[in-house]
Parts: structure tokens; C-alpha cells; sequence
């Protein structure tokens, strides 16, 4: 399981400022960084060597967070929270990571995370011309597979070793950019450090995304080739000292999604559509994990990393949706939108050139809502948050679509993909049964509930059986938990799935055709015409304010600028930092406020005032997780792990007044590393000159 | 635990069709039925003698349902729905009558329900001048407890036996009337009959408000007074026959809430606020539930009845929210206000004298959202769904309202409640300490999570526990699991409570502080001048509309009418009837989809061309379950016990060509009597002359 603090969202594009006051908004990119701005506004600005350096120091873990290099060895600084699943793949019924922590004596102990691969910025280049070239003026479904084949070649030709490299194409300003990205890849990624949960994640679930806080919320990797730590001579110096109220702090990593140019019409689908399907999903969800972990100490170790994510990705939405509910902020977006077309009605050359796309996108809103129950339920939640179905179904499909043309493939199918992919599918990784039932049980139950008995899919998919009777039949009869079967079923392609006898490869085979023919619904009616209208609304930004603009988030690599500052809301003002003091008071002794006890033992030694967590203006958002927050010097001072509850918004809108990071010290890393999980071997590591 | 179809809601009013084409739309009370709009549309209108009849054969039942009486000897007819909670306190671990079914072979074994109150309407009088007088000029607080003191004289002096009267003053038309309704009550009630609950509720919650349906949802009690059977000349006839499509019916029974009247601003609050934080606090403690059942055949027993509350009021609900966002409707209801401003704006008279109703609710609603989390979480979910903590608040709250004049009271503890409060609290029914426990820490949990950590109601709710710490303790310390104590607290007022050492109510004792001072705050602050403008619409609407209105639903005693028939949405047409034949084709022996043993071996014997359940048009809502559905002679033909998909929206507003309700018919009631469950004493009973 992975953090899902961020997914793929439908719009991409370009953003425009709430308001003239938000100075320090934007996750700009490597290659058009606004020095000057924050050279006017701070009095410093980094320059070339400072931003190179910075972007080889600065890694994208597939998992979906972010991280730094900072040794000359591969050692890697991120969050607790994105380690949890290695921690957790790590575990077993006598030795419990999560609870327990992890911390490697020697190189030898450190240990490999399943699935997760390190990716470092090595080139930008434009291929726009080619894609837009490409597409023409073509529309539905021949835009997207003409769009699509482009991209596939594109990737295939810009990377010639596989084992090394990886290629993609990123769409920006809503297809009024297409970069490729080129990455040094490293696959195998070791966990060296992780704290207790209950002293990563203090507070918990409640405290989640409000501040203050007080989370140690940090832990280390190492990248390793050929069974050897990597040499890496371009890191990031470590400072442990205390961040000062007001200095100008950068944050490097890679912010998954932001829908800042949402149309109207789009923000609606998500208020009144698909957020609310979503929170009702997690939430019951949420709930079946909760009572089925209760009382029983291996669900509740095997379970937690699934609850957590679950949890955090339920908040983090309920905080997206309130927003597009609050009055005020919905009413800033609907004036941003009015300024927009102002514009564009007063220059009628652009007028002209790209017609209403507002009108286009608010009909596709509608024939969205239509489809959207069952591209929900059979597409999007296939299978719940079951990791055997979904390697079930990426094993049938990727034979199914190998068996084409590499331009001719679904996107997440095409030749540079397929390294992760294989990479993902075949590391070793544990299988709990339970959760796997207990997920395509939910599923099933709930895809009834919203398609009816009686709709022929949902009538396919369960047959005479009930919903916990199909998950129980394809759970204990399948072998995929297995890596050898995994790796056998995607080497051997479309005929060793066709002669499957695993229930699991066999009931996607049987019910996957329902999903398909939804998603292509999907790609053709509504994403490909989407894509084209949010085109030309970046024409009209583009005509309207210049160039001078950041896209939309894209989990790609960004650069974001702020300062150390807490904020005041309805007459309360929160300052930046906490110390240690209040972690101690803080604590209850009962979930989630308990300490571990080796963060107890240590509170005589501690030094209570110094810095455990610290907020700033810098704009991001989910899937920066893990990035370090750097000072002008780019020096290390901490690692972001989250946002304050205002943040939430700024998916569709930033407010430089309310909206701040929260990051973990640096400070409080080497205060625990000395005081409460001695680790000479790392401290040496991070001060070696 | 309850049906809980309906819960009482904010606003009553006036409705208006949605369109003219809604012939056949109205919950009509006893003293307005338009019987000559009726004779016009069908030909027959119902005669004083037929309204009379009717009426005095129509029972409420105060857990939250309707029902007729079938014989001259006490013999009612409901749903199995409204008698399931009775089935679960009459259960044990060796004998469960929800799984098993319930048949009284004599009536020695016809068994008491705890909590259950059977009404008949013996008067409706019109004491709208009185309150109005005392109200007067009114507002804020002062309109609150003047409105309410004069209620409860009039209440007090209306019943002259607490035995077996009953008074309840009722809004109707938002404040434009007040009537006293008088009931002769009957507190003695036993359960009869009632089938399997997968006969009764087969198809479970995937059909529930769906259609075709083959559910027996019938069931029969049995008034009792002074240990026999009551005799009750009054009585419908019971007419096994299949109903004729588009033969004119009327449905009587107790509607419990629509919302008809709300302006823009208070439906915007529903869709935005309530609904959505129903939703998601039903969603998650279904699945608590569910987990918590699953593999456990004791809590799977215990546990079903409030998760069918759970499931049928999150669907309820779900279509309300989802009639709401669906621009259509939308769009209908803000036609049907804007009709409304438009008239009362070409009428000076009247727009002098409301001034603007529609502006003042708006602004109410802003200042409601500001409220809603704590009043929510502290007043409304108090406890969650726990029995015990219910009992423990309304124990204190009694005790302490009891020690004040009756006018100065909370509505709900004046002396015209408080016979039916004390039968409820002090019947003897069984207690689930695991349901109380997960109810008390996930309502702790949520409000934590809603109002935050730091929050000072709750920190004094949680002090230095965990929700599950504090519910263990609670719940495992109380003695209110016992009658006997809880009438000793409620006899013995506030001394006694005071004095009690029970860790609940001392818990309540101790945090219902917060919850009383943000529920006076609803009350004064939004509740009162809520009512205020409400009022003025109501004036605004006879003055546009005249005065053959019906008032919007308020769980008191209606009479709907329409006929029998099905409809077509989306091209695809639902025939009004199912027979025998599709209930057998459609078992998969999988839950819910699985017919008990009994019915199955029946299958042989019964006549699969008998109609099982069908659709009519008339006008219901949750709280119309159980309602007897009568032919124009004014027999019963069928017991109402849903509506369509559809017909969720008619909280708002009502649709003629889709709001559908959902009876099952007397002839499978008897075909199951004769040839399932052989009951000759019933059928006997049911048949005489």
C-alpha cells in the first residue's frame, strides 16, 4: 500500500493567484523558475548551480512521495509515513516495524522496500511541437490515441537503457505543454531508519493536517546498485539547526495534483459528484478495518498501514470538498473564472480562436455525470484495495495490450512503462488474506449498491454468489501472492494468461471487458474533448496574463519559496515551531497521544526546547511528502510531511494567508538520532564533510 | 432501537406541486381532505362516515411507524420492519425471531414489545389563535419559551387521563397553524406474527427502495389492556385481493417528516452540511458494524436490527442528498421560489407585511453553519447509537427539567411527555454491552475528529482516556442496563441523580453542560427565528395560493390518495405488480438473496401467479410504514412498506410520474398464512364478520 495523499486528477493546466496578496504561491518548474520574483521579495534568489544542485540532490519515490539525498553514500531523507509500507512489508507476527521502529546497526541490516524506486531530474526537454503536431485537429478518440501513440515514442526513443533510466512525457498547462522528463532510476531502495509510528505520527489521525504538532515524522533510505550503496558526490548539506521565524526556506520535491483551473462546471462534478463518492467509500471502509482490527493484534499490525492511508486520504479529501463548499473560498474561484472570461471576451482575436470551452466543458460535466457511477464501480474501485486483484488485472491487461502495437496501447501499458510495472508486479512483498477478502468483498457489495441488482455487470460479477463469497472463493484459490506466479504470468504474456487456471487471472479475464468498455467511454467522451477545451483555456490564459505562470501539479519535480510563518484564523494566531516541552505535556498516555517508550525513557535527556516541527508559506501540496525544506544556502533544515487543515484548499486555490507546510526539524531528527534511537553511524554519515 | 425512516427536521410548512401534472400529490390531514378534487380526478370521494372509520382504525406507533386494526379484537397489521426491534428484544442466543420468524400459536404466547405505544386520533382541535396570542411580537428566546409554556397548558389540559390519553400540540404550515391533537392510547402492545427477515426484507438493502420486489414485509400485533386483548369494533375490513392496475387507493398512516417548504438557502444547507455529515457518520459505523458481525454469530444476532436502522436511513437519506444535487429536480424547486417572490412581489399588501422571509433564512443558515459541528456532534449524535447513554441524558435531563414550572421546561420534558418518556426508559428490554460500547467511542471518536483535539468540550470528554477507554468504562460500569435502576433515577428525580454514583450518569452529568448550552443557542438563535420566517412564507403562500393547501408531513395522522400503478424512467418500463413466480426466480441462496427453508419448501404449494408486492402513486414518506393501503370501499388490500428510488426526493418535493410507494399485497399475506406459515387462528380472526 502506498501513501495516498495524492492521485491523478482529471485537469491539468496552469494557476492563477486567490489573490494579489498570495506572494510566495506557485510549485514552479526547474527549468522556469521565477528568480526574480523571489529575488524582489527576499533579497535572494537562487542561481543555476544552487537550482542544479538541488535537482540532483532531489529524489521522486514511486510510492508517491518525495526525498533528498543527503550523504555522499545514497542515504536518502524522507518521511516516516512513506517508509510505513516498507516497514510494514518488512514485519512480521514477532517483529513489528511499524510499532516498533527500525533502525539498521550496520549496512548489512538494511533492508530492501518492495516496489519502491528513486528517480532523479536529469534532463527536461520540450516535445511539444511533436505531440501537438500529432494531434492536430483531431478529436474523441482519435485525439487520444494519436496523443497517446505520440507520447509512446517519444518515451521509447528518449531512454536507451532500461535498467538505468526512465523517460515521461508530462502534459502542463492542460496540453499547452508536453515536457519529457528524463530520470536516473534506482531500484533498489533500503530502508535504514524509521521511528515508532506513535512517535512519527503522534497525535494521529486526529491531529492529522492541524498544528501544532509534534511528529518525528522523518526516516532515512539508502539507494543501492549491485548490492552496493550508490556514491552519490551531489547531495544536500545537512544543518541541524533551528529554523528562524521569517527566513526565506525553499521546498524541492514533487507535488502530485492540484486542480487550481478547474472550470466552474469541473468544480461542481467534484463537489456534488465525485468527491462525495469518495468520502462515502473510505468512510465505510474505514470503518470494516477499524472493528476487524479491534481486538485481534495481527490485523491490527498487518491492517495498520491500509487504516492509515485510508484515514489520511479520507481527510485529506473532506478538506478539499469543505472548501469547494465554503462560500467564501467557492466565491474567489467563481471570480477568478469571471476575471477569465472578461478577458477573453475583451480580445477577440483569442475569442475567436478558441470559442467557449467553459460551455464545452460544463456539457461534458453532464455527460460525465452519466457514466460516472459505473467508470466509478467497475473502473476506478475495481477491486477495492486489493493488491492481488489489481496485479490480476495489470497481468491480464498488459498481455492483452503487448499483444498491440506499442502506439496502440492503453498509456499505462506502453514500452517505458512497463519496467516499473514489472518491477511493482514481481518484487516480493506479504499477502494478508484477510485484508485481500475483506477489500473485494467491499467492492462488490458496494458496486451492487450503486449499479442495482439487476444491472447486467453487477449481475456478471456475482452471479449466484454472495459478495464475501466471491472474494473468499478467488482469495484462498488464488496462487498470485506468489512473485515466482506474478513474474511467470507477465513474462509468459497472453497466452500464459489465457491458459490460467487461477481464479483471480480468470475472473478478471471474465468481468474486465465491463470495466474496459467504460474507461474507453471515458477516454474518448470525456477526457479526450476535456483535454482539448482545457487547451485552449490555456490559450486564453496565456493571452490574458503571459507566460509567466506555473502548471498545475503534476508529480513532477517542483521548486516552491516561503518563509518560515504560522498564520491567524478567526482571531487565533499559531505560531511556526513547537519544542519538545509539548510533546511530553501533550501526551495522554492513550492512543493516538502515547509515547513509545524509548521516547519516554528519553525525557530526562532531551533538550525540551529545542524544535520538533515548523510551518511556512511554501506552496505545496500531497505528494511533497518527504521533501526537504532548505534554506538559502540550500542546506537541509527539515523534511515537509504535511499541511495545516487551510492547505487542504489550496488544490483548487491557494491562500497565502492561512495556507502553510508543516515540516519536521532537522534539529529533532539528530535530537532523537542522539537521545532517544542512538545511531552514531548515521549521525557520522550526515555531518561527513 | 428504532425504524428510523424519519427523523423530525427543521422546517414544516405548506407544499406545492412541482408541476401541475402531480394530480394525485398531498398528505392530507383528516379535517382538510379535498374530497371533491378526489371525486373530480376519480369519481368517488370518501364520506365523513369513510374518513371516521378509517380514522379510528388507524394506530401510530411511537417507534416510528404506522398500522390499522384488521379485527374486532385488537389485531394490527404493520410491517415486519416496524416489529423488528421487538423480534430483537424477545430474542435470546438460543431463539432468534429476526433469523426464525414469530408465530403466536395461542394468545398466551403473543409477547410484549418494550418501548411500543399504539395511538388512535379521537380529536383534532384548532388552537391556533392561543399560541399565536402568546407569541404575539416575540422573537429570539422570548418567542421560544412563550410558544412553548403555552403548548404545554394547552397539552396539559387537554387530557384529563395520563393513563390513556395522550396530547401533542402540532405544527403545522411552519407556525400558520397549531392544532391539538388528542390520542386514546394503548401501551400494552405484543407481537403476533412476523415472518423471516429474509422473507420479509429479501433482497436486503441492495432492493431496499428499489423495485420489482418480492419482500412479505407484513407483520401483526395485538393491543392489550389490562392483560386482554382489546376490543376494538372499530376495525378495516381485510380484503384478501389482488389490486387492480389503476384502481384508485388511499393510503392512512403517519408521514413522518418532507421539507417541501425550504427556501433555497435552507436546502443548500442540506445538500452542504446536514446531509453530507449524515451520510458519513452513518457510512463508517455501518462498517464497524459489519466487521464487528462478520464470522460472530451472537453479534451478528444482536447487532442486525441496528444495522438494518443503519443501512435503510443511509439509503433514505442518500436519495434526499442525491434528489438534491440532481440539477432537474434543482432546478424545479428553485422555479417553484421564485414563482413565489414573484407573487408576493406583485402583491404590496403582503410584501409589506412579511418583508423578506427568504433573505432572513439565508442569513439564519449562515449563522446554523456556523454552529452545526458542535451542535451536531455534542447535541444531536450525543451518545451515538447508544441505548444506555440516551437513557442516562434523558434520566438527567428530566430530573433536572422536572425541578422547573412546566411552561419553563424543554419542550420535552413538560408533563404532557413524560408517560410515554417513563414507558420508554423504564420497559425492560436487553441491552448489547459490545453495540453500546462501539455507539459510545465512535460518537467520542467523530466528535474529536470533527471539533478537533484541542477543542475544550473535548478535552473535558476524553480527558486523559481514548474513545474506547471511555466507553469501556462507561459501559461497563453502568447499571442502567436494569429497569429497575432506571426507574429508581427517573421516580426519583434529581436528589436521586445527583446522588447516583453510576459512571454514566455521572459522565452526563458532567459534559451535558456543552451540549445544553449549544442546543439553547439552536434553539434561540436559529430554531425560533427560523419558525418566525417560516411563518411569514406560510402567509406569503395563502396569500398567493389560498388556503387548500396540506401542510407539510409532522408524523401525525394523513390520508393520501392515488392509484394503483407503475411508471417509466429513462425509457425503461415498471410494471405496478410481482407475483410468487419472480420472488422464487430471483433467490440465489446467497445473501440477501436467500429464502428462508420454510418458504422454500413451500414452494410446491404456492400459487406462484398471486401478486407479492406493488406500486402506487400516492404520496408517502418514511414513517408511512406499516400504513394500511384501502380500495374505495375503504378495505385493506395491502400494507405500505416502501417507496421507489424515486420517491426520496419527495422530501422536497413530489414527482407524480415517478414517486411511487410500495405495498405488500393482502393476498400474499394470506397465501404466506395458509400455506408458509399456517396460522388458521389469525386467518380465522381476519375473516370473521
Amino acid at each position: 500500500m502506498t501513501p495516498i495523499r495524492f492521485a491523478v486528477a482529471l485537469a491539468a493546466g496552469i494557476a492563477l493567484p486567490l489573490s494579489a496578496a498570495s506572494a510566495d504561491e506557485g510549485m514552479w518548474t526547474f527549468d522556469a523558475f521565477p528568480s526574480a520574483k523571489v529575488k524582489a521579495a527576499y533579497g535572494f534568489a537562487p542561481d543555476q548551480a544552487w537550482l542544479d544542485r538541488v535537482r540532483l540532490s532531489s529524489l521522486r519515490l514511486t510510492g508517491g512521495c518525495s526525498s533528498s539525498l543527503v550523504s555522499g553514500q545514497g542515504l536518502v531523507l524522507t518521511n516516516h509515513h512513506c517508509v510505513r509500507d516498507c516497514a510494514q512489508q518488512i514485519s512480521t507476527g514477532t517483529a513489528d516495524y511499524i510499532a516498533g521502529g527500525f533502525l539498521a546497526a550496520t549496512l548489512a541490516d538494511e533492508r530492501k522496500c518492495a516496489g519502491q524506486q528513486a528517480e532523479i531530474v536529469t534532463a527536461i526537454t520540450d516535445t511539444t511541437a511533436r505531440v501537438q503536431k500529432a494531434i492536430g485537429t483531431l478529436t474523441g478518440a482519435a485525439l487520444a490515441k494519436a496523443r497517446d501513440g505520440e507520447v509512446a515514442a517519444i518515451e521509447k526513443e528518449g531512454c536507451t537503457d532500461p535498467a538505468t533510466e526512465r523517460c515521461q512525457v508530462v502534459t502542463l498547462f492542460g496540453g499547452g505543454q508536453y515536457k519529457l522528463y528524463h530520470y536516473r532510476k534506482y531500484t533498489d531502495v533500503r530502508l535504514v531508519y524509521a521511528p515508532e509510528a506513535d512517535a512519527a505520527f503522534f497525535g494521529g489521525d486526529p491531529d492529522n493536517f492541524n498544528f501544532p504538532r509534534y511528529d518525528l515524522d522523518a526516516a532515512f533510505l539508502r539507494l543501492y546498485e549491485n548490492g552496493k550503496p550508490v556514491a552519490t558526490p551531489a547531495h544536500l548539506t545537512w544543518a541541524a539547526r533551528a529554523p528562524k521565524e521569517g527566513e526565506l526556506v525553499f521546498i524541492t520535491g514533487n507535488p502530485g495534483s492540484t486542480q487550481r483551473l478547474l472550470t466552474q462546471a469541473q468544480m461542481a462534478f467534484q463537489r456534488d459528484v465525485s468527491l462525495p463518492a469518495l468520502e462515502l467509500y473510505l468512510s465505510e471502509m474505514r470503518g470494516r478495518l477499524i472493528s476487524a482490527m479491534a481486538g485481534d493484534p495481527e490485523k491490527t499490525r498487518t491492517g495498520q498501514d491500509l487504516l492509515f492511508g485510508i484515514e489520511n486520504s479520507y481527510k485529506a479529501r473532506y478538506g478539499q470538498w469543505q472548501a469547494l463548499l465554503d462560500p467564501g473560498f467557492a466565491g474567489k474561484l467563481a471570480q477568478t473564472e469571471a476575471e477569465l472570461r472578461a478577458k477573453v471576451a475583451a480580445d477577440p482575436a483569442t475569442a475567436q480562436k478558441i470559442g467557449d470551452p467553459w460551455t464545452d466543458l460544463a456539457k461534458l460535466m453532464v455527460g460525465y455525470r452519466d457514466i460516472y457511477k459505473p467508470y466509478n464501480w467497475l473502473e476506478l474501485r475495481a477491486g477495492g484495495f486489493s493488491d492481488l486483484y489489481g496485479d490480476a488485472r495489470a497481468i491480464v491487461r498488459a498481455a492483452q495490450e503487448r499483444a498491440k502495437p506499442n502506439a496502440e496501447r492503453l498509456p499505462e501499458y506502453q514500452d517505458s512503462k512497463l519496467a516499473l510495472l514489472e518491477k511493482q508486479l514481481t518484487d516480493d512483498k506479504p499477502v494478508y488474506p484477510w485484508l485481500e477478502e475483506i477489500s473485494i468483498a467491499y467492492w462488490l457489495s458496494k458496486t451492487r449498491e450503486a449499479l442495482t441488482t439487476d444491472a447486467p455487470p453487477v449481475k456478471a460479477l456475482l452471479g449466484k454468489e454472495s459478495p464475501e463469497q466471491v472474494a473468499h472463493r478467488l482469495v484462498t484459490g488464488t496462487k498470485l501472492g506468489d512473485p515466482k506466479v506474478r513474474a511467470a504470468l507477465f513474462s509468459g504474456g497472453l497466452a500464459a494468461v489465457q491458459a490460467s487456471d487461477d481464479p483471480l487471472i480468470r475472473y478478471v479475464l471474465a468481468h474486465d471487458g465491463d470495466a474496459r468498455a467504460i474507461k474507453d467511454r471515458y477516454r474518448f467522451e470525456i477526457e479526450a474533448p476535456v483535454t482539448a477545451a482545457q487547451s485552449k483555456l490555456a490559450t486564453a490564459r496565456f493571452a490574458a496574463f503571459g507566460t509567466d505562470l506555473y502548471p498545475d501539479a503534476t508529480f513532477t519535480l517542483r521548486l516552491s519559496y516561503g518563509a518560515v510563518k504560522g498564520w491567524t484564523y478567526q482571531g487565533v494566531t499559531v505560531k511556526p515551531t513547537t519544542v519538545f516541552a509539548g510533546m511530553y505535556e501533550r501526551a495522554t498516555g492513550a492512543d493516538p497521544f502515547k509515547l513509545p517508550p524509548k521516547v519516554l525513557a528519553a525525557e530526562g535527556r532531551i533538550d525540551k526546547t529545542k524544535v520538533v516541527d515548523f510551518t511556512s508559506d511554501n506552496d505545496i501540496i500531497g505528494g511533497n511528502s518527504g521533501s526537504p525544506i532548505l534554506d538559502a544556502k540550500g542546506a537541509v533544515i527539515g523534511a515537509v510531511f504535511d499541511g495545516n487543515i487551510h492547505s487542504l484548499g489550496g488544490n483548487f486555490g491557494f491562500d497565502g494567508t492561512l495556507n502553510r507546510s508543516v515540516s519536521v526539524s532537522t534539529v529533532a531528527v539528530e535530537e532523537a538520532l542522539t537521545k532517544i534511537y542512538p545511531a552514531p553511524r548515521l549521525l557520522a554519515e550526515l555531518h561527513a564533510k
